[in-house]
């Protein structure tokens, strides 16, 4: 059975709608995700602001309730019993996370068993067949196909089979051998 | 550069001498490591104490304060120049255990960096070239070259590379071209 690691944040869940609406509700400002592309809010936001978009991900509750994005269960739910599916998240520069990612995953996706569950840094040390990720520098890295999930700030980047949806997910798998 | 994956329990950290302490005194026992020939504490610990068993390792404060393994710092140490080190440990068995282990790792290892900290399940997901491990389950799963850090527990364990110490370590790796 082939293996395919998915990516927690911008993949699966919809970080950039909890960073973008603190970031709006703190700086009264009115930031969309078109405002974003091909950039990360960390580029287009003011250098004395920095300190505190670190803040908002430090948060204990950032991780916590972030919404799901649209498909991303039904899909792969779909491909759990053809594809053995783990999910790779980089969970170190924020250690506050890691309690909220695994309860998340848990709420979820509790057909994912934890023991597929792979909290890191460096993708490198990934061994599987496919990993989905929002981040360029993450597939450059992973040994195995890449799959380019569009988010805002990659949009501009070539060189990768993208996938903007999880419908586009579903349709890609749909063609492989499991 | 090869890359050498670590296990942190029982192999870096002493969770076996803190198993044991909390047993002995919550049950007014003297289990030794020398009790453990070829088992693990639940397998000689009664039935209606496994349950207690589980809980020591739930504690909040369990991975926090472990004993170091002598001479884990040193000879890591002395192999970060030369191979790529991670650290890969199951804690998704036990969700409390991921802050403890990641502040045990910054306090005790400072050298290694958090994004080459992997907290996992199945170690089938590591890409490297040799896993560090006590659990001859996860070697057998690993596809690098594995070495059976020795714990009571896998004394009887048969067709491995085996590493008694530390020291055993330094002279395995002494011999491999980096």
């Amino acid at each position: 059975m082939r293996r395919i690691c998915v990516d927690m944040d911008e993949v699966m869940a919809d970080t950039l709608a909890e960073f973008l609406r603190r970031y709006n509700e703190t700086f009264n400002e009115g930031v969309t995700p078109d405002d974003l592309s091909g950039k990360g809010l960390w580029e287009i936001a003011p250098l004395d602001r920095q300190q505190q978009l670190r803040a908002f991900l430090d948060a204990e509750d950032f991780f916590e309730n972030l919404d799901l994005m649209p498909g991303a269960q039904e899909v792969l739910k779909d491909l759990a019993p053809r594809f053995e599916i783990f999910i790779a998240t980089q969970a170190m520069f924020v250690p506050n996370s890691l309690g909220p990612k695994y309860r998340w995953l848990q709420r979820h996706f509790p057909f994912i068993p934890p023991t597929h569950y792979v909290f890191c840094g460096d993708k490198s040390v990934l061994r599987a067949d496919f990993l989905i990720d929002d981040q360029p520098r993450n597939l450059l890295r992973f040994e195995g196909q890449g799959l380019l999930y569009t988010a805002p700030h990659n949009v501009t980047a070539t060189g990768f089979v993208r996938v903007d949806n999880w419908q586009d997910v579903a349709e890609y798998f749909s063609r492989i051998d499991a």
